[in-house]
Formats: C-alpha cells, structure tokens, sequence
C-alpha cells in the first residue's frame, strides 16, 4: 500500500503496517519519541494496523497534538496508581487539558498529604512500561466489564446505538475510551499531581460531588521545570494577586462582586493613565465630551441595544414595567449613542469633518456574579472610548491614524506582544446582528482593503463582530496565556442612519457620516492589570504610584526629608517620607517590596551639602547627588516617560 | 392714649387717631410715603382707628412688608381694571408674591395683545386715587354680597366659623379680603404686567384651569426700571440659558430628564475645573481614591443610608423583592462607605492621622422628574468629595485648613457673594436623625466653637443637618437671587462607629478616628453654572474652554495660523483657527458671541514678523506682539490663574 508524508513523498509499505512501523523505517528516535500517528486527518495508536494507501503524519511527544495523547495517557496511569492503592475508588472520567489533565473519582477522599503516595506509584507504573491496549467491544460485553463501575455503566447507556464502543486496558485498569493512547506508559518522563478538588458528575450541581484530581505530564523533565516556574511567575504577577500587595485595590463584600475600589495609590496609577492618554488625544485633534451614565430606555431603542443587549445591562427600578413605563432609565453599556446626539446639537458641513469625539467614559456590563475577577472582569468600568464621524474618503486616513495612536500607547507603556484580529458577522446569525448583508460586506472589504495594505499580520474571526459592524481587535495575553481583546476599532456604516446624523457635502447635499468606533488603550482597569503583570509591579518612573520615598540616616534629618518631600511635591513629583521608628534598612526593604523606583537617604553630611543619596530599584546607589541635579533628571524622566532610570 | 415708638419715644395722642395721623405728625413726608402701620406687632391700614395705648411702627412703601401692602392692592388695582374691561370675568384670589403678585379670573381669555389695554386701565385707575375701603360683614352678608363671584362664596364657605369676614371696596370692585391695604391707588406709581399664565383653582390639577395675570408694582417708576434690568441681566445670564447658547451642554428627552451631556466645550470647562482642584488637594496633603459608583445594600444598611435615604436612591433592579435578596445593587448617594472601607483596609497609628481622602466622585440621587434644572437640579452630578480621618485633638486644625482651602477656591474663582450656615439637627425629629443626643450636643458645640473662634458671621439653621451630624453649608446665590447650599463640611462622630474604624493611640489601645465629610469646591456641575452667571459667560483666560482663536487676513496665511495653532496647542493652550468663508469682522463677532477671551489676528506682515494682533474681549486690540512674548505672556496668565489679562 502507498503511503503519502506530509511533505507529498510516497513510499510503498506492506499492509496492515501500524504508525510505529512507519515511524521506525525513518529513523529509530523519531519512533521512540511518536505519540501516535494521524491517519488520513484521524489520530489513532501507533500500533493500530493501516490498512490501505493513506496519508499520514507522525505525531511526536513534543507536538501540542503529542503532548494531548501523552497527558491523556498520563490520566489513565494516574487512575491505575489510584486504584492500586484504593481499590474500593470508583473510575469517572480523566481527559487532558490546556495545560494537563484531571480524573475525576467516586468513594475517594485523599488529602494533600497523599499525594506523594500517588506520585511515588506512578513513578513505578512508568518504569514498568505498562502497555495500553485498545479493544473493541459490543455492548452487551462493555456492560459487564464495566458492571462494578456504575459512572462507566451510565456513560455506556447514554452512547447511541451506532458507537463503536472501545475501551483501553493498561495492567490492572481498564477504561472506557476512545483514545488515542502512548504504546506504554514508559514515556510520561515527568509527572505531578497539582492539586485536589471537587466537581459535580457532568458539571451538575444536582449531581454528587467527586473528587477530582489535577495533574500534568511532559515527555521530558526540562519541560515539567520550565512549565512550574512559568506558573510560580505568573502566580507572583497575577494582577488580582500582586495589584493587592502592592496596594493598588480592595474588594469588599458589601460593595458587591466585580466593584474593586481604588487606594490612593491605584488611584494615582489610573489618574497618570488617564491624563496622559487625555492630554495625547486632544493634541492630536480630539474633542473631550462628558456625557451621563445612563439613559432612558428610548435611547438603546433606537441604537438597537434594547433588543440586542438588554440582558447584559443594569435597569433602574422595577424590571417589570419596563416595557410599559415611559421612562426607564438604565446604565449605559456604551457611550455611542450619547456622543451621537452631541453631535447632532448642531449641522456640521463637509470641511468640518472629521469630527472626532474622546470620552473617558464610565461604563457598566451586568455581568454574572460567578465571572468577576480582579481588575478584569468588573461591573463598571473606564474605557478610552471615542467615535470619528468622517466622510467616506477620510476612512481610510483616520483608520491609520488610530492605528498610529494605538501603536503609540503601546510603545510607551512597552507592551509588546499583542496582535491583530479582523472580526466579522455571522451571515448565519441574523439575531445577533443587524440584518443588512450589503452593509456588512461592504464594510468588511473596506476593513480588509486597510488592513491589506497596512502590511500588519492579521487572523480572521467569524462572528465576532460588533452587532453594528466589522471590527479590528487588539489581542493580549495575560500571565496565564489567557488571550482577551484589550483594544477594538469599528466600522460604522448603520447607526448614522438610525440617529439621523449628517454633514452637508460640497453641493450642499446631506449625506451620512461613517462612524469609527474606537478605543485607544481600552479599558484603563484591564490595561492596569496588564500593565501590574507586564512589570511585575515595577512600574516605571512616571507612572510609579509613589516615584520617590525618603528615608533619613536619623531623627534630626526629619525636617530636612519633609522639606524635600514639599519640594519635590511642588514641581509634581510623588514622594514621601517613611517616618516609622524601624532600623533604615527595614525601610529600604519597605519601599523595594512596594517596588517604589527612587529611595533617596539624606544623613547630616547630604544636609549640609543639599544633596541625596539615590538608590534605584536595579540596587545601584549614587552617593552625593544634588538636590536640583536630582530634580532635574526626575522631571526629564517624567517627560519623557523613560522606561529606564539612572542617576549615574 | 399713648404710642410707643420703635425707639422708644412715648407720645400722648387722641383716641382713635389713625396709623396716618400719627405719621403727619411726625412729617407730612412720611405720611405720604406710608404704606401702612403695625400696632403691637399686626400691620393694619393707616385708615383704621387704634383704640388704646399701643407700640406700633409706620411701614413705609419702601419697606419690604410696605411694598408688600403696594402689590397687594395693585393686584386689587389690575382687577378692577379687568372687571371694567371684561364685566363677565369671575374672580378668584390675587396675592402679593416675592417680586409683584399675581391675580387668577375665570371667564377670562386674555392674549398678551390685551396686556396693553389693561396697563392704561391700571394707569387711569391709580390718577383717579381711587380709596380701599375696609368693610366688616356677617356670613349671611357675604354670601349676599359675593352672590355672582362663586370662587368667592366657596371661600367664604370654607371659612371657619369664628372668623371675622371683611371685604375691601375700591371703585366698583369689592373683594373677600383680609387686607390691610392703602388709602388709595394714588401711590402705586410704577406698575407693569410681566405675563399671562394658567393655574388651577386651589392649585389642584382636578380642579377648573383659571387664567392667571402675573405683574408687579412699584412705588416709583425707578425701582421698577431697576427690577426690569436686573430681571433681563438674569435672564441673560441665567446659567440654563447661556450655558447652551456658550455651547456648554445640551439636553435630550431620549437621554433623560436632570441628564445633560456636557459638549467639548463644557467637558473641558469641567475638566480644567477638576485638574486644578486635584492637584491643589494633592498638593495639601490629600490622597485620591476611586470608588465604584454602586453598592450592595449592606453597605448602607451599616451606613444607615438604607434606612434613612432608600426613597432618593437608583435601586437597580426589581424592588419589588429588594428586602429579601441577598445581592440588591444601588447607585450611590455619596462616597463615605467606600472611604471608610478603604481606610479600614489595614491599621492606622495615631501618628498616621489624620488620613485625608479625597474623591471625583459621581454621585446619584433619584430627584423627582418636575425639579429638574439644567446643571443645578441634575441626577447624576460629580462631588469634590471627601473625608479626613483624625483623632479629637486634630479637629480644629483640620476643620480650619479645610475652610481655607474653600476660601482659596472662592477666591481663586473670584466667587465673593458666600455666607456660611450652621446646620443643626431637630432634636424633636428623631426619625430623621441618628438618635444620640449626646453625640449630637457635643459635635454641635464643638463647630459652634470652631466657628466663633474664626469670626467669621454664620446664621443657625435648625433641622438642617445630615442625618448623622452638624454641618457648616457655605450659601450662594445664584442670578434670580435664590439661596442654595453650594458646599458642606459636617463633624461625624457616629459613622466611625458602625464601620468599626479604628486606630491605635500612644498608649497602643484602640480608638475611633472623628471623620470630618467635607467637600472643597462643592459639586462641579453647580460650580460651573454659578460660574457662567457669575462672569456672564467671559471666564476667565485660564478657565475658557477656548483660551485663543486665530483669525486671517486672507487665505494665504491659513497655512502659518495652522502651524501657530500647533505650536500654542504643544504648551497646552487651547486654540483653534476660524476657517470658515466668512469676513473678518463676521469671525471677530462670532469669537466675541462665545466670550473668547483672545482673538489673534495675522497677516502678511505679521507671517513675516513672526508676531501676532491681539485683540481682548475687552475690545483692546495690541498690535505687533511677538508670538514667542503671546505664548510666555499666556503661559503666565494661565498658571497664575489671573483674572484680568492684558498683552499690552
């Protein structure tokens, strides 16, 4: 029989050879390190017999789809060490994961303390090389198999009638499973039990609670290393972790879920964020509106939200009446709308035009309780929100000028790794979407014409646009890997129409703007939280909450370090004095836990000479600055938003 | 008899002399000018016999009740001028009011071309000296009497049964009245009708709509002149009025009612408002927070707010089922809880206080729909709130940099016409009020005392307090002259209690903080309507939302207005170009309509010098200023917030 590789070579092959056999005949390594193989786009086992001329592809322990294989096989001799040492245990069901796998079981109840048990046996069950085997099975057979496994028995009658049942054998333990498995469990190299947890059968919380066992598995021991420090860094940087430490916010119960409440120094953070993203966007061209926080139903009638979005927004009073009453108020979810009708207060004429409108607006998402996290997902929020109504021969500039101003952000606030994604209707999906086939299309091939030629490496998502247009999305990871939209800019070809907005063109006609939906940094809660992780708090200097604290060599320096402290706060910088009554060097260690970049020490000899001894947060310290020295190199840093500080 | 006078001179005169004999004794003057007397303490008419030995004081017609006595009997004046000219007409009442008075006819349906014939009527009325004389009747008298005024015989039958009835009779009118009111018409010598207007009898929507003439009446022609100036200059002025047409914010049904949307113009207004503001409080030591603008019940159920305030909440959601679910969200009526919980989220010494936060903070109040007012009556307004924590040694000084820093806003704002109230509770209203007559007793001495020590004057206010202490309300008035409270300070010695608000003293034993609820500049949306009366819409250079427009010449200098606009924008002030094709003098009105406080104008020849023409809005025009000498000159004008400038 003929197989064809991945790179279009043919090779004649006798029947019913398995994937190993394939694997070994290019070489004996790539054979020890295949997971399994893919056949005509279906993994299956390595040793599983193909039977006629196919494609297929060798998939190695180190590829995503290998390392799926291998964790999945890591769960069942996890399940085998489990029933080895509690026999009495019943088996549920144990998939891989993003990042490992679990196995959930019944009339199990471990604690922390026996998990080294758990780990020690399947140590052992890896040396052994235990095999799995895939049998194929009718149901009649798979119910008495499986008859002291009533979690397996339930599973096999909720199959339909035509499923191959199989299941895998692998020593003692055998599981129904579809499967692909390794050959043995000789090549899970690196494995642990991460943790104990409890979860529902099918995720019902009618059902009885298991117990679930989290674990994960690599090829090899470099790996499992590599993947524990990543989750100790980003358990360390975790914004709803670090952002606390650092005191940058609370949480509070009898304010409610998902409302965290800002300390004077997160406060200070979102301030310097904001100024700034304020001051750069009216210098190029925007104009600031401050609309209200909410609205009458009427409004969200006419933009479309009333019908489209109304469960995921807050009403004002009673739900009931609402269709009846004629004045319901409801916070809003945008500021659309709003900065339309400040548009509309007077007619604009086709020189005017772009018109663009900046807002830090307020916004609020009813989102489920259960959601809430941190900085992340919150009921209100602060969005850099703005909308230019443009003629259609200004789309294309404004859309690269926002793209400039989005890039602009992002280099100052040196967030690198972030992407692009072209988000369009579903065609399938008129409820979700204004239903105006010609306007989508047209909008998405102008979107896509811009982003051709803007030469940025861009993916296409299907219905994850906008329910009024196409849109561009900023995607970031953050700490986890989890990927989430920090940024959008829409195309608008539909809400002109529905609030009645024009311009008159140069023969005096009216004519519909195009609206650009825009944000610039997004959401200043979300971009803080990126911003904690990416520094892992060590914010650089301008937008240090605290830029500067003082300590003295002794008491009798206090007046001095107050002194300086209302100096430096004169010229607007921020800084304080830790006047506590703890050793110097507790202070020091005080101000670097709080990541503050400038420690400055004054004694008698930096008073009498009006200079300051300046330790940076890279541990480096500057003896004898002068003050106004200082104060110059601060300010500078501060203009210009340096990433990098030095007094040398 | 004897008459005792108001300074205590005691005269012998006849029995049954009248108020205006005694007034012709002292002067025919005064008699002249009397408008009635009060004996022992009751105004009667000067007609009228006193009887025994009495105090009584002449009221003249300049005196505020003496005017008073005027409109009333102009209101009688006008409708016996409206029975001569419309015989049919029914009349119902006509009382004097703060600035004229009003008298409501059925059967009457006047449009404002009638004013005209009823003003000569008026006029011939008050030649004719026409006399008020004052008639005591029986019940069965006045029923006969007013047999075809029906409103009168329905007032005449609510009467209680013991109440003497008297009717004035002037010319042919004759009118249920209880008086006191002139001799004669002779001396209303300035009257005008101001408007036509419908009200219901009793002022009960299910009662007959009546027509309604408003007018007001002086004694001489120049107190009327006055009052018709002042009233225009306020009608011009009156913030609802300018603020749009200054293009300050705009109003929609569809946004809602007490809901304006600030426009680009007003945004930076407020936003120059509350920069400067933060950084000044920053600058005293304040540290900023930000709070969620929502709530769970249990927060203001410890507060108290619940309770005491639920009716002028959002609650968001059902009501119906508020009291029993365990998650009901509301939008905040202030910011103290969510302080609080920030200072609690870790200890305090006593050499860390006092902790002064400060707020931006967006507050809500569910004002009915019919009280609305442009920027003053509003539902979602932004308070420059906050809150000092402090031991009970601290309250005088910090109570004293709190109203010097209010002073120093007023007066950085150039806003002199303040007074300060002294709040109290109403220790026979507990059910508004925290119940603690102690707590109260003693916070109110100590702000008495607080209070006298400054010197400065304050009126008592009883029952004016916040529900959980006294208060020091500074008191404005806005362009009509009407009195509202534009900023408070209040002494809390409860709410550190039911949030349990601690901190460690000397002794290392825990202590409530006494917590000082200040605001600083009030709330900025009635600020900037105050100031748009105040100035008349000319605010100052560092306040105006547009600081410079460009002008040109001809076209050819377009290209250098763009780039000074660039350059002027890049120090941070705010100009723009007029590009419009329009005259010269057409764009020098128009920046001069919206209050532009500089107008540069450039030519060939200023292009070539590198200068500027700059006109102010004082219409001086400085010619050949150089552009670098402008921008230092504007620079300066700016950061010392002047509030005259000149280039000269």
């Amino acid at each position: 029989m003929k197989i064809t590789f991945p790179d279009g070579k043919i090779s004649e092959f006798p029947q019913n050879s398995t994937g190993y056999d394939v694997a070994l005949s290019i070489s004996e390594g790539l054979a020890r390190n295949s997971a399994a193989v893919k056949v005509n786009g279906t993994l299956q086992d390595l040793t599983a017999p193909i039977t006629t001329d196919s494609e297929i592809s060798i998939i190695t322990l180190k590829d995503s789809e290998g390392l799926d294989v291998l964790r999945h096989s890591a769960a069942h001799v996890m399940a085998l060490a489990v029933k080895r040492l509690y026999p009495e245990s019943k088996l549920a069901f144990g998939p891989a994961t993003e990042d490992g796998f679990f196995y959930d079981f019944d009339d199990l109840h471990l604690t922390d303390a026996d998990i080294p048990a758990i780990e020690e046996e399947v140590k052992k069950i890896v040396k052994e090389k235990v095999e799995f085997q895939r049998i194929v099975v009718s149901r009649s057979q798979a119910l008495e198999i499986f008859k002291d496994e009533p979690y397996k028995i339930e599973r096999i009658n909720d199959l339909p009638e035509d499923e191959i049942i199989t299941y895998y054998k692998s020593g003692d333990l055998i599981d129904l499973c579809r499967g692909p498995h390794l050959q043995n469990s000789g090549a899970i190299k690196a494995f642990k039990v991460m943790r104990l947890a409890g979860a529902y059968w099918k995720g019902d919380s009618n059902n009885k609670m298991l117990q679930r066992i989290y674990g994960t598995a690599f090829s090899d021991k470099k790996d499992l290393k590599d993947y524990l420090e990543m989750r100790e860094r980003a358990e360390a940087n975790d914004h709803n972790k670090l952002g606390r430490e650092l005191d940058l916010f609370v949480t509070d119960k009898r304010v409610g879920k998902g409302l965290p409440l800002l300390t004077p120094r997160g406060s200070t953070l979102k301030r310097t964020l904001i100024r700034f993203v304020e001051d750069e966007e009216l210098s190029r061209g925007y104009e600031y509106t401050t609309t209200p926080f909410m609205a009458n139903k009427e409004l969200y009638q006419v933009s479309g939200h009333w019908d489209l979005y109304k469960d995921g927004m807050f009403i004002l009073g009673d739900k009931e009446s609402q269709d009846d009453k004629e004045e319901v108020l409801s916070l809003r979810p945008m500021t659309c709308p709003h900065q339309y009708i400040v548009y509309n207060r007077r007619p604009h004429t086709y020189k005017e035009l772009p018109v663009r409108y900046a807002e830090t607006s307020t916004l609020f998402r009813n989102e489920a309780s259960g959601s809430m996290h941190g900085l992340i997902r919150i009921r209100q929020f602060t969005l850099s929100e703005g909308h230019i109504m443009c003629r259609p021969d200004q789309i294309e500039e404004e859309f690269e000028a926002v793209l400039d101003l989005i890039n602009y952000f992002m280099k100052t606030l040196d967030l690198k790794d972030y992407s692009y994604r072209f988000s369009k209707w579903d065609p399938n999906n008129t409820d979700k979407y204004i239903n105006n086939p010609e306007a989508w299309e047209h909008s998405q091939s102008v979107l896509k014409k811009i982003l051709d030629k803007s030469g940025m490496p861009y993916t296409e998502a299907e219905g994850e646009a906008a329910f009024y247009g196409p849109k561009l999305d900023i995607q970031m990871k953050n700490v986890w890997g989890k990927e989430d939209t920090v940024i959008t800019v829409q195309l608008d070809y539909a809400l002109a129409d529905r609030f009645d907005m024009k311009y008159i063109d140069a023969n005096g006609e009216e004519k519909r703007p195009v609206i650009i939906h825009r944000s610039s940094i997004g959401c200043y809660e979300r971009t803080m939280a990126l911003l904690i992780e990416q520094y892992g708090g060590k914010f650089p200097f301008w937008l240090a909450p605290d830029q500067i604290r003082i300590l003295t060599i002794n008491d009798s320096c206090h007046p001095a370090a107050e002194a300086l402290k209302v100096k430096l706060s004169r010229v607007g910088l921020r800084a304080d004095v830790d006047s506590r009554s703890e050793t110097l060097k507790k202070k020091v260690r005080t101000a670097q836990m709080m990541k503050i970049p400038v420690i400055l020490t004054i004694g008698e000899s930096e008073v009498a000479n009006d200079t300051v001894s300046v330790r940076t947060l890279d541990g480096t310290v500057v003896q004898d600055v002068k003050v106004d020295d200082f104060i110059n190199k601060c300010l500078i840093f501060d203009r210009n938003r340096d990433l990098e500080i030095s007094f040398k």
